[in-house]
């Protein structure tokens, strides 16, 4: 007999898998420059605003328990925030607020999936997804975003895929289709047709579709968000958000899924996520007011997210530009989120596999990365575009003069 | 096909089920006293050390990421105060931060339990070990606290229920033995000749046992606490705890599990818990500089803690004279934590069942707690007894009336 399940496995995280040679490098006294975590309050601070309403709840006394499903006020911010951004009329039953999307992806897999179901995700996939679709027994149906059209979705290609599900009697084994949007790990904004597009299929074939939009205000270089919520009217749908990335407040855990729609489907799984929420009490709470004043103080929120977004798009295109310098990446310049996914050349490189790629570089260079197969995507690198451009010049540099002295040519 | 899955109904608390109800009432203008959850932030205030190094970390700009498992810092603290309490040498991997003790039990659950899989559980339980426990599909055996001693162990008859297990070739697939100490919902702290019993047991058949015991410095009218640490050292075993209890801090979330040896076993689950964190990536951060505080400032706390179990004590001890004054309970007086779990005769009440009581009585007299059975226990109640003297007086009052009225004699 095994000590641990079967399932736990599928419990693992690739992003942070290397923290560990990180720490012993440092402890040797080398220095190590990470660029594996999304991290954006590790370099831009938290608004003033939101530390100072963390703070006014504390002294007000906020520190016990909240209602498990968040705090009616916050459900009340939230709401505001669709209306007001979107046009959408939500109720307190519709909103979940959970410790991340992590949380909510832990408690919408544990509800929806039954061994022997599936989901339909895209790859490149942000790995939790595929973690909690597992721990779960589910089985993943991979369809892709398309690298050779921006990472966007092929249509017709989805269209296929769906209608070959449904001809060998699989597509009542789907429990839903999850999207990202802007996407993890690889900055795409979709295109509001192809959203549209992936919105009517998912309704031709009865899909419950998932978009996670945790980086919904984070998009520059010209390209525009479209949610899901505003196009999916109707159908079952369900929007994974939260404060860690718009609010730059990725140490609260703070996430949310919205459920806007009451058919059978949306009411029972969000009755049930309430259930699930209930199990685990509460959730921090102090730093759930401290979220109602950052998405209710609009005027606050929308003078720093400009700035705050036109220095990543600064940092991003930076970090892109050096890249393209490297004769053995390829890139696709990203328009959203703060994460490039450059292809790798690894065979010129000599290297196996992307990870033995991304360990070899830590260890000599002090750079840290994450491998593009924990994506799904082998081949591939992930990169965080966050840090100051003296930071980012210097990774870049070291990883790109890695690659010439490895070239095999 | 259903849509949600089969596991889902074991999402379940009925802590706070009736929390609707509750709400309904003071929308129509009801006063209602809610003694259903076990917080004591909402009546003490958390130390102001402690909040004040809350807002400092928030001050000094942690608000982004923390490492998975906990700061490194927050290890160094709990293993110190493992060391003063218990004398014990914990290593940075035999420490593992989780958002409360719920995600503990999460984790452990999902990391060891398979379908088939059994783990002992003593009732009356804490709701979510069950719910946890079964979300994995995980099946129960239900050993039991003896109510006519006080709720503690009665060793004779765990003694036979193990060597039955093993005779009918059940124990291996045991997973866990879980106890907990000072217990929740009966506030019986075990006695050291128990606890030493049951760790011998544990060991003689091979049992991984897990204590809870977070509420391990909330025990009075003169009973002595010991935890299974000081008693379980060689054989394999892992404690549960956090800050929500000794700390009064239940809204930060934050618990933590020590696994102190490096048997096959404990060394398997304590890796494996890393991989649960990284997959949910980060804790809240700020909370954590806040424990490390409010762990490590032993003279602020012990100061605070002397006066903040006095005051439960007091208010304990009150609230069970009143509950004495009522014939239809039978109640254990409590020595730890802040429950009581009293019987109640409900044929002579005319209930059906303690749901139906629980339900009742909120409905007639806004007195707000919890059925037995959610415990594992029918025909009893939970009382949370940590409001203010006129609260208990009021609510308690209102609750033995309501037993008069109803009483068919």
């Amino acid at each position: 007999m095994t000590f641990l399940s079967e399932r736990s496995k599928h419990a693992q995280n690739a992003i942070e898998v290397e923290d560990i040679v990180a720490e012993e490098l440092v402890k040797e006294g080398r220095k190590v420059v990470s660029l594996n975590r999304g991290d954006p309050a590790k370099y831009l601070p938290t608004p003033k605003y939101i530390v100072d309403s963390y703070k006014k709840a504390l002294d007000d006394g906020k520190t016990g328990y909240s209602k498990a499903e968040g705090l009616n006020e916050l459900a009340v911010a939230i709401a505001g925030r669709y209306k007001r951004m979107h046009g959408l009329n939500l109720k307190r039953e519709d909103i979940i607020c959970t410790a991340g999307v992590s949380e909510a992806l832990e408690f919408m897999n544990s509800a929806m999936v039954s061994s022997g179901d599936s989901a339909i995700l895209f790859k490149p996939y942000y790995p939790p997804y595929m973690s909690h679709l597992r721990l779960n027994d589910g089985n993943v149906v991979l369809e892709r975003y398309n690298e050779s059209d921006g990472w966007n979705v092929h249509i017709d290609e989805l269209r296929h895929s769906l209608s070959y599900l449904k001809k060998s009697n699989r597509l009542k084994k789907v429990k839903y289709m999850l999207m990202t949007n802007p996407n993890n790990p690889t900055g795409t904004v979709l295109r509001r047709k192809v959203l549209e597009e992936i919105v009517d299929l998912a309704n031709e074939y009865g899909l419950f579709l998932i978009s996670d939009e945790i980086y919904d205000e984070i998009v520059y270089n010209g390209a525009r968000f479209t949610s899901v919520s505003e196009l999916a009217e109707g159908m079952p749908h369900a929007i994974l958000n939260g404060l860690a990335k718009d609010y730059d407040a990725t140490g609260f855990r703070l996430g949310y899924m919205i459920v806007p729609e009451d058919d059978k489907r949306s009411l029972e799984l969000k009755k049930k996520m309430v259930d699930y929420a209930r199990v685990r009490i509460s959730l921090n709470t102090p730093s759930q007011w401290a979220a109602v004043e950052a998405i209710n103080n609009v005027k606050e929120h929308n003078r720093w997210v400009k700035s705050y977004v036109k220095e990543i798009e600064k940092r991003m295109n930076y970090a892109v530009d050096l890249l393209e310098e490297n004769p053995y990446l390829q890139v696709v310049r990203p328009n959203g989120a703060y994460y490039i996914f450059p292809k790798i050349d690894l065979k010129l490189l000599g290297f196996k596999s992307d990870m033995q790629f991304v360990d070899t570089l830590l260890r000599k260079t002090g750079v840290q990365i994450v491998w593009g197969s924990a994506f799904g995507e082998p081949s591939h690198l992930r990169l965080v575009g966050l840090a100051p451009k003296e930071i980012l010049e210097y990774a870049l540099n070291r990883l790109n003069n890695f690659c010439r002295k490895n070239a095999r040519n």
